[in-house]
């Protein structure tokens, strides 16, 4: 089916290359389409049913012991939409086969173990779309901003980082690393948004804007974590996010993209399906109460 | 606001009441409404709006302490249209307020273990939407008509069920016991066509017949769990289900309802909004790069 909404390949487009600079992207740029926002929303909508086939063929192939699955990695600073990612996006998937871990603050106990500890037990299992909103990367994000680690331990982590990626890959992971980028006079409306709206109140912390000023500092970290991580089996992609419907139709492409290369296929049945339809037939009179 | 598609209260209709027989509920049947499938497929789809706002609001007041949380159980034989109910009524909740957990047959360790072990962990917390997909009831339902425990053990669960229930609804849980209830009739043509149609091939287990040939034997547990578990806070409702355009929206309206009982209310903020838009506004010239 010929897409008219984009022009290219958006997740080729949005993938980080050779020579990356985080001060080329424009946050308010719609690369890959010139359309607007109500195509957007369309077209969000429109393939939603893409999403969702290729989602179950990825289930059913892994119930045959197909070992593929897909780790998407979100990250971003506040406000910047990834609330937005789950409840537009990640929510069109069927909920079986999606697995949603939201990454705090690490507890004492997590703290008292390396950073990868709580990580490993949440990579999806085969067949399995798992989505990590936030993840090991605040390790070497806020961590390296406030210094929460030493810069010796923050230089070990990419290293971890990428060994660790490397090995679930091999398993059958296939890893798409996404960071939202938004600009700073658009964070500072969203969050001006959240104070004027009671109903949203809740989604405010005053800690946001106590990161806010440290912009320059966690675009510098960004670089470098993309920098040091960025690899061919667990590739980086950065996703200007001032438009929200820019961003949401780009994340599902770029998911969609993915499992198009895994290309699933529904299994082969496991039985004999003649036999079965007899057995089947020989209930037919089966009648309650 | 009004609603025209509903004649009635349908969770109070599908709610179980004194002396009831299970042998009386036409699974054809829908009771509540004289709509037919288009207009109850757009019900469904008009109604996701109020259900996430509600679903929102929970998980919002939850972040200031709020204890409930809801726990929906459902149970029904193969094919009887659980996986229509998750991906159509429960995939239009927000992904992060959602904890689904499908119980396959116990594991070695979980049979090691009291029934209820496994159970336990996965009650979810304040703010979230549990669903069961297959529950602690198959430990009273398959496990009674396969002699899988002796009759005792079978008796014990059933207080052992009450009793649990009773002591996390003290907790804020707020349990909504779903049983859908197909025709054999039904359920022979639904096989029927899992068998003939090679994309659902996965979705088919020759076990399925073994179990639909102890259809009496299952109807009989099902009538006696619910009415040795059926209790006030945690009350079962029966939906017929040969028109999963009827067991959708009846499922829809039943949690749509529950959350409504709870009203849950947007939190008061836990900071000073007005200090907050000026360290806000503090911040407002910043650029970057």
């Amino acid at each position: 089916m010929a897409n008219q909404f984009w022009d290219g390949d958006v997740a080729e487009l949005l993938r980080v290359h050779d020579d990356f600079d985080l001060t080329a992207v424009d946050p308010a740029a719609t690369p890959g389409t010139r359309a607007n926002k109500k195509a957007g929303q369309a077209e969000l909508a429109d393939a939603a049913q893409e999403l969702r086939e290729l989602q179950e063929r990825l289930y059913a192939q892994s119930r045959a012991g197909a070992p593929e699955r897909v780790l998407v990695v979100l990250q971003a600073m506040d406000a910047a939409g990834k609330g937005g990612i789950v409840n537009h996006v990640f929510a069109q998937l069927e909920p079986h086969g999606l697995q949603l871990t939201a990454f705090k603050s690490p507890s004492e106990e997590e703290r008292s173990h390396d950073f990868l500890w709580r990580i490993e037990p949440r990579v999806p299992g085969p067949g399995v779309i798992g989505l990590f909103d936030r993840s090991h990367y605040e390790d070497v994000l806020i961590q390296r901003v406030r210094a929460f680690a030493p810069p010796e331990e923050i230089e070990r982590r990419y290293d971890a980082i990428t060994d660790f990626e490397r090995r679930i890959t091999e398993d059958g992971v296939r890893i798409v690393k996404i960071m939202l980028h938004v600009s700073p006079e658009e964070q500072a409306a969203r969050l001006a948004d959240r104070l004027a709206t009671p109903s949203k109140h809740w989604k405010y912390n005053p800690g946001d804007v106590d990161e806010r000023e440290l912009w320059p500092e966690y675009m510098s970290a960004f670089q470098l974590a993309i920098e040091r991580t960025h690899t061919a089996n667990a590739p980086w992609h950065v996703v200007p996010a001032n438009a929200k419907w820019y961003a949401r139709v780009a994340v599902q492409r770029i998911v969609i993209t993915e499992l198009q290369r895994i290309d699933p296929q529904w299994p082969a049945a496991e039985f004999d399906v003649a036999a079965e339809q007899a057995r089947l037939a020989a209930t037919a009179e089966l009648r309650w109460p």
